[in-house]
């Protein structure tokens, strides 16, 4: 049944069903802040045709339209706890495509042990999902901080999904296995929220890698004041994303440097905070100057932008 | 310009600028709550086509997107104070349309007194704007809770939004000043801030009229669990629409009824809270049972519906 039929208030019905949330019924969302810890609050959209393709799975665009925002949560050193939904979606949309989305907003949801209290639905030609999470940090660690000396990290690997979107994109037939993990990794990612404690504790400077890791350096070194270098040998790169270079010629540290989504984390501490627990690589330092140098040679800004 | 030519990040820096807001810049906004307040978080969309016309005044779309989520903080007895956009534009849009949206958006802020904290852009082929809104409240005043023998009552005037929307879409050459002054409260409508100590010490039931009297007064019904009965000839109907309805041959209680986004509220309490000091107009009373009653007739919801 197109949504156009079922009717605003029962579309909404059947979201709350699978949301299984009390909150939901009035003007506002109401919550309660016990203690004195810091709110956080980020925004970010997923729009089709952009950010996601109308074939792609309901359940994934779901999932990732939290976990992008979840993202952004973490790297300041916080925990999601409240999301509101501003969904999108023309007349015509089958409900059931907007019940699988919410399936998929659910299981993120419960993953990142966060709750849906509110939102809107409007009608549009495309489908535009807004999310807006709040969450809570007992320490906020941002872009500022970056102390010369520290050490630079990031989380797991580097530019798998540039290289699985562009496997989407070729449209092909049968996908190998390495081929099919990758695009796994564009379609769903997750958010790091294993990382939350230690960058609480030990993080100078935090940020997550979305636009690809050379324009979020620029960002990171801007906001510090401060010299980044980092050494393209040290690059965290996957082994499906070697075998996909070597597979269609392509240089995997260029996927690295300016492939974005890959909602990896991006911080500085001294070398000493090291956790051998977390897949954190060092790929370079911090120190007194400006600029983002790799190699030793000064990197422009690159990456996805809106724009 | 356009906003392609111009750039994300050039284009933010300029909103930046006109909003002069220090918090923008990471990948949250941090925020400090030092009370044991309640919070409240709502969100709301305004799309091009649907709720706002590309001709209209972007200073106007911006002031209305704002003032509708506002509106719902204010229903539920709370004051705005931080505010997230996720604007979603198409590229070739003038980077003008966007700043003086962006003015408008900063004079809503400023009247209501609460803060743009952050945001994101992305790319879509219709202008598309969610705004989401924290506020604080002392006492959540929702939907739930009238109460038998509670008087019910709106603010303001009820069906002027609707005529004026009526009198854009005539797109007459000339207007009466009645008819400026519709059109002005279709396209600029202001959320009753001056209300929301009175909701937050009176009113055992509160929600704005942004779906029509009619549609809004059966959410009351069900939520409270309550017989709600009204009387037209109590409708609150303006100077303005009466000469609208007798120059165009139409009734002012079907526009009172039915007509949206009037941003009144409507609320419940004992008659003897009354305030001589508020626009306040008894409309009907509050009984123990369930359906919502005109001049003594069961009466369909009926209303503006999203879909």
């Amino acid at each position: 049944m197109k949504v156009g039929q079922l009717g605003e208030f029962e579309l909404i019905n059947r979201l709350k069903e699978i949301l299984k949330s009390e909150l939901i019924g009035d003007d506002t969302a109401p919550i309660k802040i016990q203690s004195e810890s810091t709110l956080l609050l980020t925004t970010d959209t997923m729009n089709e045709g952009i950010h996601f393709l109308s074939n792609y799975l309901p359940e994934a665009v779901g999932w990732k339209a939290i976990s992008v925002n979840v993202s952004d949560i973490v790297s300041n050193g916080g925990y999601p706890e409240w999301v509101l939904i501003s969904l999108n979606i023309p007349e015509d949309l089958e409900n059931s495509y907007v019940e699988r989305l919410y399936k998929g907003i659910d299981r993120a949801c419960r993953f990142y042990k966060c709750k849906v209290i509110g939102g809107n639905i409007a009608k549009l030609e495309k489908i535009s999902i807004s999310v807006f999470v709040l969450g809570r940090t007992e320490r906020f660690v941002g872009r500022k901080g970056a102390k010369p000396g520290d050490s630079l990290f990031v989380s797991g690997t580097l530019g798998d999904s540039r290289a699985g979107l562009e496997l989407i994109l070729m449209n092909k037939k049968e996908y190998e296995p390495f081929e099919l993990a990758l695009i796994e990794r564009h379609l769903k990612p997750t958010a790091r929220i294993d990382y939350v404690k230690h960058i609480q504790k030990h993080a100078n400077a935090s940020m997550d890698i979305s636009d690809g890791l050379l324009s979020d350096l620029w960002h990171l070194s801007e906001r510090s004041s401060v010299k980044v270098e980092i050494f393209s040998e040290k690059l965290p790169i996957s082994k499906e994303l070697k075998l996909f270079c070597e597979k269609y010629g392509k240089n995997p540290i260029d996927y690295a440097l300016v492939g974005g989504e890959d909602y990896q984390l991006l911080f500085t501490h001294p070398k000493s905070s090291w956790n051998p627990f977390l897949d954190m690589t060092e790929i370079g330092k911090i120190s007194e100057g400006q600029g983002v140098f790799v190699d030793g040679k000064l990197a422009k800004p690159k990456g996805w932008r809106h724009f």
